[in-house]
């Protein structure tokens, strides 16, 4: 038995996918900078992607940029806006995912720039009167970064406010929105952002392709520099079969959004009334159990203390049930959660992250919970 | 009819890489960061890959780092010694991939550091005694990046001579051997180099997976940062498929190598003897003509001057036939060679850069000398 309740981390492969991108690897080999018929096959499936993910976002073709991921994204765009306009200030929140984490701190460091981090409540909500405040003096100076859907807790950053305050300070905006893409629509047009983050594993898409947004007319100096791919901002031969499959997931999930939220709902809804029902004493960290304002792909559930706590997830794991409890971002041993750790969480519980994702059903759900029981030992196993 | 002569710039898939992909893409899906099974089992295919990397270069699997491509890995390598090692002058050559070019100029400017190019004879030979000179002054601050193979003239590098300087000197030694890897034999145990870079669609792999090769004890500090992948020297959930296709590439490179090796060098001796046969005034750039010693992928020729010669790439490719003006690494319209202005190559003559792989047929070469004759008006079409 295999049931994988770990989507927020990867997502499985969309048959779909697959087949865009073997008909792509049949299809074409040419290096998209060369200029001749090999060439220009290949640039043609890029500039298709390009437009199928602008599309997909309300964006410019020429607003898109391709990359590896969403760590990529992160880095090369706090780092390209704080050299580019030369910020002085970052604002941002411990509750950001490590891409967006570190970053912000090195570039602090050695640029001698000013590092805030917002207050939260123990809910994980982020105090947006504090950052209208602090925006009210040098907001041209200031980089802002805040993710949309947080990938531990799944609190959702009500985006076109803090866009809104951006633009009124004039402040720089840069949100990771490795989460939302693909589950929620994302409208630029709608929002003021300066760039955005897309990873295409977090919906169905492969590993190793991802794109950043970059609203018309920003200064955007390149991480990686050479043969000037990607209007100069990201150089390389790009990844085309993996991008390819990106813009296929990325059509799939927009195309569907509406039922696999509905579904993805019901799933999470159903997990939430069984745990509630059998397990003394759960809670549930963040927003998440919000079904009208989280993640929906995400459930993050504090198991009160117990003496079997410390084995759950190893326990799981041994039963065949894959979930997280953390960001599965750090290589190797679980060192706890910087995002629990962020809102406080009680260190005599545990906190488990579930996240899913189209291809789970209610009944793998009702499996998990008595999987859970046993090893918590509230019935034999 | 379409003939592929622009190996150097990419190569067609390999249909057994591309059953190992599929295979893999069937076979797993979680975050190789992950601890659970899921998890476990795409790491499992990771650590295979790396192991066989290493393998084929005589490297410990935890001296290989997975990257984006060739790109990424050179901005990293050079980036990376500066800083960890706080050099203070860079020696390199105009001959360079703009992946090295780029990233010494900027690092040059922005931290005031002294960048020596080498001298060069018409050829495109370095002058190495000169980088003997410039060593025995400073060699503890000194980077030294240097290509194995050029991939435009295909001159080959005395690298071993070049890594016994830099390590009598205690200078630091980043090569770029994108082309050389999966063509030729790479020990690193024979030559004294900190860093080497890798990319999987030079031998008939995917595009946008590669690899950095860093000695054990060389620091390198990131220079994308986030959930600690890859010992903390890349972070980015990796491309997991596209390093499945990175290693089995490179497995079947270096199993068949000698068999290709003899292949490749007939094809391009015989259009040397056709072009020679055919064309007056035909002349070869670089060390490229020559057999023993060059890239034996590559061959760029230079045509003399005719009123024909602007449109030679142009009608090559409407007969399709693709080659290079250039390195393909330029987006857009050829801008002309740098590394033939950097030997110094007659702006009355074009230069035309052939490169071969295994896919290649003698037969073709016949076709395309046919076509070069007609198109420069040495026979009737
Ligand atoms: C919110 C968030 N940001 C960034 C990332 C990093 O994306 P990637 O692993 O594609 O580099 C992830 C997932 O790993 C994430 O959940
Ligand atoms: C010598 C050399 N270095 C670096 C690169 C860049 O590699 P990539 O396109 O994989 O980023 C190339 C090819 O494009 C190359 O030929």
């Amino acid at each position: 038995m295999s049931i994988y309740l770990d989507s927020a981390a990867s997502t499985a492969l969309d048959p779909q996918v697959k087949e865009a991108m073997i008909s792509s690897m049949d299809a074409v080999f040419g290096n998209p900078s060369s200029t001749h018929a090999h060439g220009r096959a290949s640039k043609a499936e890029l500039e298709k992607a390009r437009k199928m993910i602008a599309q997909n976002i309300n964006a410019l073709p020429s607003e898109i940029i391709f990359t590896s991921g969403g760590t990529e994204t992160d880095n090369a765009a706090i780092k390209g806006l704080v050299h580019a306009y030369g910020l002085k200030r970052i604002i941002t929140s411990k509750l950001e995912h490590h891409a967006v984490l570190h970053i912000t701190e090195h570039l602090a460091q050695e640029n001698n720039i000013e590092l805030i981090y917002l207050d939260c409540d123990n809910k994980g909500v982020l105090d947006l009167d504090q950052l209208e405040q602090l925006l009210s003096e040098k907001g041209e100076e200031t980089l802002v970064t805040l993710m949309h859907c947080n990938n531990e807790i799944g609190n959702i950053l009500d985006i076109k406010r803090v866009g809104d305050l951006c633009k009124e300070a004039g402040a720089y905006f840069h949100s990771d929105t490795v989460q939302s893409v693909g589950h929620f629509p994302v409208d630029v047009k709608e929002i003021h952002v300066h760039t955005l983050a897309g990873a295409a594993h977090k919906f169905h898409g492969p590993k190793g392709a991802g794109f950043m947004y970059i609203k018309k007319g920003t200064k955007m100096p390149a991480l990686i520099e050479g043969g000037g791919q990607e209007r100069e901002v990201r150089s390389g031969t790009e990844n085309v079969w993996g991008i390819v499959g990106l813009a296929k997931a990325l059509e799939i999930a927009t195309e569907e959004m509406d039922a696999h939220t509905a579904h993805i709902k019901e799933v999470k809804q159903h997990m939430i009334d069984l745990l509630k029902e059998h397990i003394d004493g759960v809670e549930f960290n963040g927003m998440s159990a919000n079904l009208d304002n989280s993640l929906y792909t995400v459930l993050n559930v504090s198991f009160p203390p117990s003496p079997k706590n410390n084995m759950l997830l190893f326990a799981l794991d041994l039963q065949g049930v894959s979930v997280s409890g953390g960001s599965a971002c750090s290589s190797g041993a679980s060192v706890g959660s910087h995002v629990i750790a962020g809102i406080g969480g009680a260190s005599d519980r545990t906190s488990v992250r579930f996240s899913f994702s189209k291809y789970n059903e209610k009944a793998e759900i009702d499996t998990v919970v008595g999987k859970l029981k046993e090893i918590l030992g509230l019935v034999e196993a």
